[in-house]
């Protein structure tokens, strides 16, 4: 398998350029501005240079009218599907909308090609979108708009609405390249991702961009000095600026719930194989059908709401119709908090900070104030004693030993298939590893030895948790969603906080909560624990400079817990979440 | 792991005869028949030698009283409940009778030591029981008398019911030897299986018995001369001789179902891990963390009735709660037919007989009358036409690849690590392939890509029959359960028929139909495919013998169907099986 590629012309660097030059020309030339006003959006030279939200860029810039940014910026999915079914919005206007701020999101990061942020080494300067389709978005979207005047109905529960996709998804015609100029060698792929045709069916339009965090880098529009959380990242990104009402990612260790924790989102981690993953082009770590921790697709929101109206919709479709590896298990309807007073009165285990990796101090300060808030309003706080057989350090071993299974591709084995370098982020080599706490399966074993030794682990690690559900009565854990909130570009570490519930397959409900505050966090960052590279030394590489000055940097980065419940309890969770957000975030 | 046994005193055919020994005793004294009497009810010396039932041996002994024989003969798990919640049964006086009967059952088959039935080789003549606590039975059932009296309701919703279970479930106290002597050499295991726990939660007293086909061969009460069917036969050969109301198995080939087939029960493999499996002794296949085809537990019984009467009260309990193994989804409450006007219209996929193994003539008829049958109800009836990508001969060869992958052992490897020769059945080394028809895994890929591999190879073949199910709008698939009905002894040959839906993870359903005909099936057996050594050398054993006296063998050898649904479909298989059984059956 080794070095496809190298003996073919032209370089990946070669392609890579071609690709993006053509991507830029998919932004049509009326949405394009200088370079200068971008600049000047992005308040660069200024002290909030790259806070884009905070900037307000989006109106400032001009291109979307009144209305347009009316429809981004005040409207949920939820909110945007009865005013598309009764024809009050076109949906080439609400299309219209989405596309011109994600275009303009394109190009407001590209803009911020600056030395600090290291984005020079990398092929394409721009950011959130990987393949741009917005004037086959805007034909499909007419397409919804003639059907419904014809027919008088809409064509499905998702009718003339824009989503985003990972691009590890494949649209029909357009290539999914997960960030990997290989797959741009190759013909556009036949047919389509399972999900993206239960999607269109239910009347989605699933044309309007998608994304990676590699091909290219992705900033985090609330701080473009932040990462945006890999790697659905272009996703995070995208719909913190309102590019996108609604996203889709996957998730093998945090992919959908990270950037949900970096751009401040709703994200939701289903169980495993209840949405569709057929179909999609592998990366990074692909379903091999080596069995063990299977990634799972799930939605990424600007509300819970919105993750709760995707699943709904996904069942009401029947996953096994369109593909065999979904579960066939019918979603069971459950109240939300908000249809009652506040929901049930919940059991909630606080999940206990691990030792290993200690948690930076405005999540620990999240943690600490979501159990206060919870506590006031009636639930039940159990704060769960640290148990080494369940704990979040073993969790993440765990994770990475069986992303180091024979099947599983090394960085190495990466390289060489695709011929080209591998991205800092991966290339790093993070991993959970330490002399005192080392890989779990002895590389002297044969594979299906060390695969059946991880399955055992795994099923002992589960069943300690299951065993923590038993004993203290649990409705839902609360967790935190990473160690730390968005931080330094490279420097977000091993992911073990998400990857624990990939091991357990457990489903995760990101909910954003506050935000990181160089008042209420001042000093704490420095010489703490998780910081201090010889402490610490698999979670922050090297390289990754002082610390010192990081409340600073991420001053105003967004804060959120991770609500979990057992296998299978899907709708439990997002139930639970709807009566914390309540509590939280009163909506 | 070789010869552990070999170092050691004394040797397995001591310990055998030992165990053997104390298990004899455990019959009560006054529950003993003498040889003369039991040769007598077993018609040895006549024509009908062997045919248990058909001979009235259990009404003819004079052990049970009459209200013992309707307790046994009239009543299934379903009546007796009420009976005994009501106090108008006492728990000891059921216990004791479905004690007695089991207890005649095994020595009748023990009295049948005939040299044609070559039994003479196993060191325990004695057959569907294994660990015999009849004592401890009535004990517990008086317990539960004394509780219903003291407090006036039932200990659970299985209360004071006897119930066997396959000997590979640890009850306190007892061993579960799995017909495996190794297991005698070790100390009587620890705690309880997860499913024994839950059963006597509810109120059930697993206490009666348990049974292996290994450790002494289980003969067919219907005809000792056929075999039960394994490898849970014991369980088969009590349920259809009465002598317990409900049993339970294991099925990782067909081992609930195949039984179910030879003794004319009804039999339901669900979707694995819905019913709690952990804390067994592992045979012969173990749960050894190996990913791939997962055993499953589930119900056998007189009625069908009674497999939903199992599947209800296990889930009503939460198995996730005894098992982190057991998947957490609630079994969603579907009507039975006799509920309603027969129930739904079913549209039915008939599956196509497999061109490499053919079915044998009373099988074939059953499965073309059922289909007539099921026609004339009103049900819309689908031939499937054959597909190699879906075959039988496929899936078979997919369940035998999966157990003769690494981790799961070999027939050397289980003779060496148990220190004791393999009974016939499994050391005779069946299997599904041929020159035209290889196993479908290299021997020269690694431990890891074989795994991954085989899991490749298990999703294409799921595909295809989900498929099949989809392009034909099907609610069920009727297949047979075997390619013959009950047979000589270890001539049953490949369970293609059951472990294809195994490798599918497709709940099953074994339903009675019917039964084998020296005058509807007189000649076929002669010359047919099946039949022929050279044709279908891996169907049987060379050592099988002429077969041109089977139909005078197997005559009046239970027929029947199997109905499938796809995974997690389990709640409308026994729907669609209650509908069928009323067409087929009337009840």
């Amino acid at each position: 398998m080794g070095g496809i590629g190298q003996d073919r012309q032209p370089s990946w660097e070669v392609i890579a350029k071609e690709h993006a030059a053509k991507q830029l020309n998919n932004i049509p030339a009326e949405w394009r501005l200088p370079r200068d006003k971008l600049d000047q959006l992005s308040g660069v030279g200024t002290a909030d240079e790259g806070r884009l939200i905070q900037l307000q860029a989006a109106k400032k810039s001009g291109l979307l009218s009144e209305k347009e940014l009316d429809i981004t910026e005040n409207h949920t999915a939820r909110d945007l599907l009865p005013k598309l079914a009764s024809g009050q919005l076109s949906s080439v206007e609400v299309t219209t909308a989405f596309c011109k701020r994600a275009a303009l999101a394109q190009q407001l990061v590209g803009s911020l090609n600056t030395t600090d942020l290291r984005v020079q080494e990398f092929a394409n300067p721009t950011s959130c979108l990987t393949e741009i389709f917005f004037q086959e978005a805007i034909e499909r979207a007419k397409e919804a708009d003639q059907y419904l005047e014809k027919n008088g109905k809409v064509r499905g529960p998702l009718h003339g609405l824009p989503i985003s996709m990972k691009d590890s998804f494949v649209v029909q015609g357009h290539y999914a390249s997960v960030g990997y100029v290989e797959y741009l060698r190759q013909p556009i792929p036949e047919g389509e991702s399972a999900l993206v045709k239960l999607l269109q069916e239910a009347g989605g339009d699933l044309t309007a961009d998608s994304e990676n965090n590699i091909f290219g880098r992705t900033l985090n529009p609330h701080n473009t000095k932040l990462n945006a959380g890999g790697s659905t990242g272009g996703e995070g990104a995208l719909l913190a600026f309102r590019g996108s009402p609604l996203g889709v990612g996957t998730d093998i260790a945090g992919s959908i719930r990270i950037p949900s924790v970096c751009c401040g989102l709703y994200g939701f981690k289903p169980t495993a194989d209840r949405v569709p993953f057929g179909g999609q082009n592998a990366c990074p770590f692909p379903r091999n059908h080596l069995p063990g921790i299977v990634p799972a697709a799930g939605p990424m929101a600007n509300t819970l709401a919105d993750l709760r109206l995707f699943m709904d919709i996904v069942f009401a479709q029947n996953p096994w119709k369109y593909d065999g590896t979904a579960i066939d298990v019918p979603w069971r309807p459950l109240p939300t908090a908000d249809a009652e007073d506040g929901g049930k009165k919940l059991v909630i285990g606080i999940a206990p900070e691990d030792e290993e990796f200690k948690l930076h101090p405005p999540v620990r300060r999240t943690l600490d104030e979501t159990a206060r808030q919870l506590a006031a309003a009636g639930h039940t706080i159990v704060h769960l004693p640290a148990d080494p057989s369940r704990s979040i350090a073993l969790g993440g071993r765990l994770a990475f030993a069986f992303f180091g299974l024979e099947g599983a591709p090394s960085n190495a084995a990466m390289e060489a298939e695709f011929g080209e370098p591998l991205v800092k982020s991966l290339a790093v080599g993070v991993h959970p590893y330490s002399a005192a706490n080392p890989p779990p399966l002895s590389p002297e074993w044969g594979g299906a030895r060390k695969v059946a030794e991880w399955h055992r682990l795994r099923e002992g690690y589960r069943d300690s948790w299951r065993r923590a559900w038993l004993e203290n009565g649990l409705d839902v854990v609360v967790a935190p969603g990473a160690i730390s909130t968005a931080v330094a570009h490279d420097a977000f570490g091993v992911p073990v906080y998400t990857a624990s519930w990939n091991v357990t397959d457990y489903p995760a409900c990101i909910i954003p909560y506050g935000a990181s505050s160089k008042v209420l966090d001042p000093t704490p960052m420095k010489g703490h624990a998780a910081f201090d590279a010889d402490c610490s030394p698999w979670n922050f590489p090297a390289n990754n400079g002082p610390n010192k000055d990081i409340p600073e940097l991420q001053d105003g980065a967004p804060c959120s817990i991770q609500v979990i419940t057992p296998t299978f309890k899907d709708e439990e969770c997002l139930y639970a979440a709807s009566i914390i957000d309540k509590v939280l975030n009163g909506v």
